[in-house]
C-alpha cells in the first residue's frame, strides 16, 4: 500500500466556510499520511455537471491510486444514494447523482444509457462503522464521504464499506449529433479567464476546420491566444475552446453554458 | 511526539495577497514535517466573531494535539497579547481578543464572565528566541504567530515561549435567555449556501418546536433542505439553522448576522 | 538532497477552475513527497507585475532550497521561452517574461539594465524528456513547468532540463529616482485590506519623513493601523505602505497601482 495515498477534493462548499477544512481534518484523523489536494472548492451551489467536468479534466493527471472525492449534492438527506467506485484509473466517492458518469464512462465501466456498470466496482456505503456517528442530515461530506475516503486510503477493501451496487445514475451529456459531417456540441464550461470550454473532442474535428458560435464564423484552430482578436484553440483538456486575446471571449460573445456550437470542414457544402 | 503534527489556519488575509503562503514558508521552515491545513483565509477583515465561529466548528475535527493558528488581528501592533493555550482539545495561538473564548468555554476551561482561566495553560508570546526578529508591526501572523506554533509543533514545551498567563478576553455571546420555555438566539454565520446559522443549540430545542424568525413561524425540524420552500433544520454543527429549497435563505428572509431567532415548544401557550 | 522539497506555486489560473489542482497531481505524481505550497492563484490575470511582487514578497520565507513556481503566462504558445534558474536562494521556475526579474536582482543574480545573468544558472526548459508530452498550446503549468519543477525536486541537475540561457528578461521597476533627497516611488500592490503598498524601501526613508500621496501629506510612519485615520506606516515586506484605521486606504484616497508617492525630510526646504 503507497505511504502517502492521494485523496483529491471537488466540492460546492466554498473557501469562506469551514466546511473544506472538517473534511481535511475527518481525512488527516484517520489516514494522517494522506495527502489532500484541493481541485476546487468553488463550483457553483448543487451544479453537479460543473463539478463532473472539473473531474473529467482533472483525474488522469493523478496516479492511478488516487481517491477522488467529489460531493455536490443537493440531494443530501434525500434518497440519492452515497458510493464508492474502484475504475481502472482511481476510486471515485460521492453521491450518486450523475457527478461520477464523465470518468466512468470514459474509461469504459458505464454503460451511458443505461448506467450499468461494465467494469469496476460500486458499493453503497452503509456500514456505519466507517462513518462520523451521528450522521447529520446535512453534512455526508464530513459524516460519510470523508471518512470512507480516508478508511480507503488506509487499505480498507472496497466491499468492507457496503453490500455492492451494479447501476448508477448516468447522466452524461449526449453524444454529439453529427449530420452531413458536422459536429454538433455545446459549452459545458467558462474558465476564470472567459475562455469557453466545449464538448467537441478535437480528436474529432475535421481538417481545416469551420467553427460556428453565437453568430459567428471562425475559421481554423489558433496555435496561441494571441493570434487574433476572438480565436478557436485546442484546449488543453482536448476540446475546442473559444477564446479571445486579452479578453473573455465569454462575455465578448455573451456565451454561457450550454449554448451550441458547430463544427464542420471549411470546404464543405455551405 | 507525532511526526506529522496538524496546524490549522483561520485569517482574514484572503487568498489574493502573499500572506497566508509566507505562513505556511515560516512555519515549514521551523517544522518540516508539519501538515497546515487551511479551514479558512476569508473571514470578513477584522470580524472576531465569525473567526470564533469558524473555530468552534472545526476544532473537534482534529486530533487533540492540533495546534490552531488564529490570527484575524484588528489590533495588531496595540496592546493586546499574543498568547499560546493548552486545552484538553487543541492548542490554540493567536491574540488574545476574544477569538478563542468559544473554544475553551465550550471545553469548560475559561469562564466566560471573568476570563479566568480554569483549566489549560496559558503564555504570553514573549520570548524572543521563538520570533522572527525583527518583528513588524503589522504582520505577526508571520512573525510571532506561526512561529510559535512551529515551534510547538517540534517539542517546545509551552512555558519556554514566554511567562504564563491567567486570564483571557472573554467575549462569547451571552448564554440564551430563556423565559417561559422559549429560547432566544440570534443569528451567527451566513454561510456560501445562503444557510443562517443560529447559535440555539440542538440539544435545548423542544419537541415540536415553532421557530419564529423575521418574522415568519416555521413549525418543526426539516430532515432535508428539499422538505419545504423555507425550512429549520438540525445544522450539522449542533445549532438550528435556517434554509431554504434551492435558493439562499439568508437573502429570502433579508437575515443577517446578529439578528433574532426564538424558539418554543409548538403547544406552548401563545 | 531534503526527503520533503517545497514547490510553491503563484499563478493567475483562480481557484474555481481545475487548472491548480492539476498542477499538483502533476508534481506529485514524478515527486510524490514533495510539500506543495499556495501562495496566490489569484494573480489578476496576466498581471506579471503582480506576480512579480508576490514573489518577492514571498520566497525569502522559505528553505534556500524551496522551488518557485510562477505561472502568469499571457504569451503561452508564443516566442518565449521556459526557463528554470538556480539562484542562491530559490530555483525560479516559470516564463521569461519578467517575473523573475525582482527576485534576481534583489540577489544580485539579474542586471536590471541589460538582464544578464551575472550569478545564478538558468536554462531553458527545452528536454522533453522532462515534460508531459504532446505539449498543449495553452497550458505549460501542466506540461512544462509543474514536471521541470517536479524533476528538480528528485533531483534532477538543472543541466539536464536544456541549454543553458545568459541573459533573461528584464523587467523590474526602474530604481526611485532621488533628487534632492526626495524619494520618488509608485504604489505597486494593493492587498485585501485595501492597504496600498509601494516600492519606496524602509531604509532609505530619511528620518521625520513627509509622505505624499493621492495630494494628500502624511507626517512620519505610525506604528499601529489604529494610530489616525490615516496613516503611512513600516509594511511587513520592507516597503511604505498607506493605510486607513478601519478602512480600505485604496478606496479612500482613490488609489490604484501606479499612483506615484513622494517621500521627504519632513525638515526639507518646501
Amino acid at each position: 500500500m503507497p505511504q502517502r495515498r492521494i485523496i483529491t477534493l471537488i466540492t460546492d462548499f466554498g473557501l469562506s466556510d469551514h466546511y473544506a477544512g472538517v473534511l481535511k481534518g475527518v481525512i488527516l484523523r484517520v489516514a494522517p499520511d494522506a495527502v489532500v489536494v484541493d481541485i476546487s472548492h468553488e463550483v457553483t451551489a448543487g451544479n453537479i455537471a460543473e463539478a463532473r467536468y472539473l473531474l473529467q479534466s482533472s483525474f488522469r493527471y493523478f496516479p492511478a491510486d488516487a481517491i477522488h472525492v467529489a460531493v455536490v449534492d443537493p440531494g443530501v438527506g434525500t434518497e440519492r444514494v452515497p458510493v464508492a467506485i474502484e475504475s481502472p484509473h482511481g476510486v471515485f466517492v460521492g453521491p450518486d447523482n450523475g457527478i461520477f458518469s464523465g470518468v466512468l464512462v470514459e474509461q469504459g465501466v458505464l454503460e451511458p444509457m443505461t448506467g450499468e456498470l461494465v467494469g469496476g466496482k460500486a458499493v453503497a456505503l452503509e456500514n456505519e462503522r466507517y462513518q462520523m456517528r451521528p450522521v447529520s442530515q446535512t453534512f455526508h461530506g464530513r459524516d460519510i464521504f470523508a471518512p470512507a475516503a480516508a478508511h480507503i486510503a488506509q487499505g480498507v477493501p472496497l466491499w468492507n464499506l457496503g453490500p455492492s451496487v451494479d447501476a448508477l445514475k448516468a447522466e452524461s451529456r449526449p453524444p454529439l449529433v453529427t449530420d452531413a459531417g458536422a459536429l454538433r456540441g455545446s459549452i459545458v464550461h467558462v474558465d476564470r479567464f472567459g475562455n469557453a470550454i466545449s464538448d467537441v473532442p478535437l480528436d474529432m474535428v475535421p481538417e481545416n476546420p469551420l467553427i460556428e458560435i453565437a453568430g459567428r464564423s471562425i475559421g481554423g484552430l489558433a496555435r496561441s491566444y494571441q493570434e487574433g482578436p476572438l480565436v478557436a484553440i485546442a484546449g488543453s483538456t482536448g476540446f475546442v475552446e473559444i477564446a479571445a486575446r486579452n479578453n473573455r471571449a465569454a462575455e465578448l460573445l455573451q456565451l454561457k453554458v450550454g449554448d451550441p456550437i458547430l463544427v464542420r470542414a471549411a470546404n464543405h457544402e455551405q
